[in-house]
């Protein structure tokens, strides 16, 4: 994979367990243009607040993140931490502090090792000539089980561009935010304003329609550089290769977020959850989230017990318009109830051989109007007990 | 136990597995001044929808309730049947068809057995000789571990009243609404008016405080009946016994809540969430129910990990206003976090010391204001996905 004027490194710092790679460095050549989404959460981490204040600025050179320690509700000394370790990436790669973006994952609430990660940053810097992005998406992992990474290739006249990304997630996964952390990179030069609104809708219609918790974290960052090394004509809103861009962009936006949801703490199932047929769109994205999210529908899920009454239950009490007479459900292609009632034959042997697969898809219909959503989710395993019983042990 | 002008009787009529009563008849000698409270969802079960429209008249004299199927998602038949189980009732007790209330609860989605309910129904009438609340309690269980009941005693100029209650919970249940199901009887004279006002908010700061699972059922259903054969003198509103009753009421009704709690699917601990400092009551209550339905909290409840950082990002995404500088946490006596972080010393191994009882206090001050709110919770365990990925088999 060839992003023009990208630089990876990761080394291990300590921060972790020995033997996993915790801090990581984008570096672009250039300046990027840049724009990131965070948290909507009131409890934000401290690189949060540096990264956000930053970002307004519209552009960034690198970024710093480590896995391990979240650096929130770290108070004073969490956001000393986190500018100071921008100031060390900033003197070593010879740029403005301000065009340092930093992020981190892991615990909350305890300090962040100041003297380890200074110590690491020496070969961390070293390590840009020989690193890849392939090293940072595994450096990113907390509870993650597989690395998340995704690319795709386009033209804008004449000249070939790579939008390439990397996330992690696993838990503490809920839409109306950025995911945990996914940083966009892409060598293509976009004009800010066209980059900023592509952006934030790609978002809005990939991590922020997956849900593995309901928990929103105090760290979630989306961020996306574009240095313009491609040397294309500038991509801006109305030139000829917009469209492109945005679907490559929203491909690779969709593509971390249902690898999230895949990864899911403990996640045995991906479900796409549709809901069709509500008053407006934002009722169905409503009906959709509480199924998402409600524990017992997702512990069906695991159990795949094909108990659709749990999900009417779930939009039941969503908050969504809903007369419970037109309400329709189907695993897959098989419908389980119409006009509110159990649709009867075999449905209830053929649903349960839809939810013995691993991906399925839920489609509810609330007969109402044309307002429509989906959300990706995970079941609700043992694992995931197991995983969050003693995280921190 | 003596309640006097009340009857009780419950019977097997094979609408769960065999060998438990699933079929059970509150029996007042006189028509009972009555009301009731229920599920807020908008998919509502057939019961719910019958006894609602009734209640409206104040007046009530039986109340039939099944266990093992909620006929919820049921239509028109299950409205029917509804309908039809109630007249059955009025007819074997010579009462009108408009003051027998109906609920239900188990399994949704599927039609009751509707003759085995008309073949059971001669024995469960002549079974009010001799039944007891207790057995009514057991009952109406379904993945209940325990029956749950409580009655206080009362004096009312000069004369004595009982008030007593029964509920059934485990899962589906968080507040906003009733519990699953619930009925409190009392043979005291009570008005109208003054029972509405005190029932109504009895069940806010009971029912409606607990959650185990944030999932809202179809079925929930709260009744009192007073039927006022302990003789007194009316209770109302400003007579000096209005008070009195009030506590007893409250007690009953807060008592029955923390057994459903206790009795969580699951639950290995009760968890008594303060929240304080808020800017107002309402977000108090918003940030105490997000976290005590976080599953991240809650796992962290089950694995004994003080883990205080979740429940500040639960805080944090709650939708209550919240400065992180300001926030502090104790779990029992233990100050964990203050000013917004970890408060040190020995906080964690005392905290985690706290975590190991059954029973524990979760205090959070946003430090703004004089908002307070309590809710009841329970942890999320493996039993919980055990009993619920299987519920229907």
């Amino acid at each position: 994979m060839d992003i023009k004027g990208f630089q990876f490194s990761a080394v291990e710092a300590a921060i972790k367990k020995p033997g996993r790679k915790d801090l990581a460095l984008i570096y672009s050549e250039v300046p990027a243009t840049s724009c990131a989404v965070f948290t909507t959460s009131t409890v934000k981490a401290a690189p949060v607040l540096v990264s956000a204040e930053r970002i307004t600025a519209g552009s960034a050179q690198a970024l710093l993140v480590n896995s391990g320690n979240a650096n929130a509700c770290t108070g004073e000394m969490g956001m000393f931490v986190s500018r100071e370790c921008s100031h060390l990436v900033a003197s070593g790669l010879g740029i403005p502090e301000e065009a340092v973006q930093v992020a981190s994952t892991g615990v909350i609430g305890v300090q962040m090792p100041m003297e380890r990660i200074r110590s690491a940053m020496p070969a961390l810097i070293e390590g840009l000539s020989s690193g890849t992005l392939d090293e940072m998406a595994q450096a990113i992992m907390t509870t993650d089980t597989f690395a998340k990474m995704e690319a795709r290739c386009g033209q804008a006249g004449g000249k070939s561009y790579t939008v390439a990304g990397i996330a992690k997630g696993a838990g503490m996964i809920m839409p109306n935010m950025a995911t945990m952390l996914s940083f966009i990179i892409t060598d293509a030069k976009v004009d800010a304003a066209f980059l900023d609104r592509a952006f934030r809708q790609g978002v809005d219609t990939s991590f922020n329609v997956i849900t593995i918790d309901g928990d929103m974290s105090t760290n979630d960052t989306c961020l996306i550089m574009a240095n313009g090394m491609a040397g294309n004509r500038i991509i801006a809103s109305g030139s000829p290769e917009a469209e492109q861009f945005e679907l490559l962009l929203h491909d690779v936006l969709l593509s971390l977020a249902k690898q999230i949801v895949r990864d899911g703490e403990g996640a045995t199932k991906f479900v796409e959850v549709r809901v069709n047929g509500a008053e407006h769109d934002a009722d169905a994205k409503r009906a959709a989230l509480s199924i998402a999210n409600s524990s017992l529908v997702k512990t069906a899920f695991f159990g795949q017990d094909a108990n659709w009454g749990r999900i009417f239950a779930a939009v039941g009490y969503s908050g969504a318009r809903v007369d419970q007479a037109r309400l329709s459900l189907c695993f897959d292609n098989v419908c389980m109830a119409e006009n509110g009632v159990f649709a009867g034959g075999d449905a209830e042997a053929r649903g349960t051989e839809v939810l013995r697969k691993k991906e399925f898809t839920v489609t509810v219909d609330l007969g109402l109007g044309s307002g429509a959503a989906t959300v990706y989710t995970s079941d609700l395993s043992h694992e995931y007990i197991n995983i969050n019983a003693d995280y921190r042990t």
